[in-house]
């Protein structure tokens, strides 16, 4: 269903609509159209017909899309139709904020293993979660088949511990630290850092 | 020496080669060349030469970038050559990391106050900032004059949040909660959702 050949800014947008319906769901809407997600995401209605129609057939001309329907199907295409196993490390501020959010598990991950490297943290908790320190980390990584994680340590600590989730076979990264980091080409890596989006807002400020 | 006609994208990674500059300054250098700049950021030489000529004529063929000249000139671009007082409206786990975080202030942005409308948090404090209730408000942000702040309510939340935002004059929103808030054309917003994030790299995972 996934053809490789869709460019990432389209697969960018399903999750955005995937967050559209759901919405709609806890609205009591069953039926939509590309209009009404268009204007609630100020995208255009043509722009959202030709996004889904990369991955297939979801609605009938006339009659919209069921929000169930293509929620399920969307869900299948970023296969988030079942949930995933999150490694967190960094139990600083920001973590313990990211280990307490609760909407994650909903969409499709599960924060199930938080590390962090400051002996003083390592034992603590954070919510349900007791902190663990680096050593083991690889391969406890590794045997419970973690393929994702968050990254919320200091900017100074992200490559070496991106090294090692990359050598524990995680395979996205989501990076809060606000710097690059290097990883093989196999290894997908997303960035989360504010200032990056208010310097791009203050450009526009008259 | 901002064109209106310069792409939002290319603004978009002004903010990330300025990063890549104070990390390099951190690292003692005073030179770089676009090739540097490019393997540190992933991104070809020649868009990065293609995005600064847009703004201007910052290095010569040959002898790089003097780092210094070109992050000055970077900020004075995107307008953080001073710092932007921020209102923070929530005080919440998210709130609270963000309130506590140090790196907005060498890139241009302060939080300056805290709003939330939960009575058991109004008057308390976290970090430096005493929290203030929604009454006074939009007259507050009004008088001190803030242009920029960072939203980091619950979703449902949200709207009627960033809608007192605007009416308080405020033409830059960060918006923290995992939805889309509907604001007039002159006020610009982005999203922070990290699920929007996992999930756009899970439709690679195999």
């Amino acid at each position: 269903m996934a053809s490789p050949t869709v460019p990432d800014i389209v697969v960018g947008r399903l999750p955005l609509y995937l967050r559209a319906l759901a919405e709609m769901v806890d609205d009591g809407k069953e039926i939509t159209s590309s209009q009404e997600l268009g204007e609630r995401l100020g995208i255009s209605s043509a722009q959202i017909r030709k996004d889904l129609s990369q991955f297939g057939e979801f609605g009938k001309q006339g009659t919209g899309y069921n929000i169930a329907f293509l929620s399920d199907q969307l869900r299948q295409i970023l296969k988030v139709d079942h949930v995933w196993d999150v490694a967190l490390v960094g139990a600083g501020d920001l973590g313990r904020a990211i280990a307490n959010y609760g909407g994650f598990v909903d969409r499709g991950f599960r924060i199930s293993v938080v590390y962090d490297n400051d002996p003083s943290k390592i034992g603590k908790h954070i919510g349900p979660f007791e902190i663990s320190g680096y050593t083991g980390m690889v391969a406890d990584i590794r045997a419970r088949g973690i393929r994702v994680a968050l990254l919320a340590v200091p900017a100074r600590a992200a490559q070496e511990a991106s090294n090692r989730l990359v050598e524990a076979g995680v395979r996205s990264i989501l990076c809060y630290a606000p710097t690059s980091i290097s990883v093989p080409e196999n290894v997908h890596v997303q960035y989360i850092d504010p200032v990056l989006h208010l310097q791009r807002m203050t450009y526009y400020v008259h």
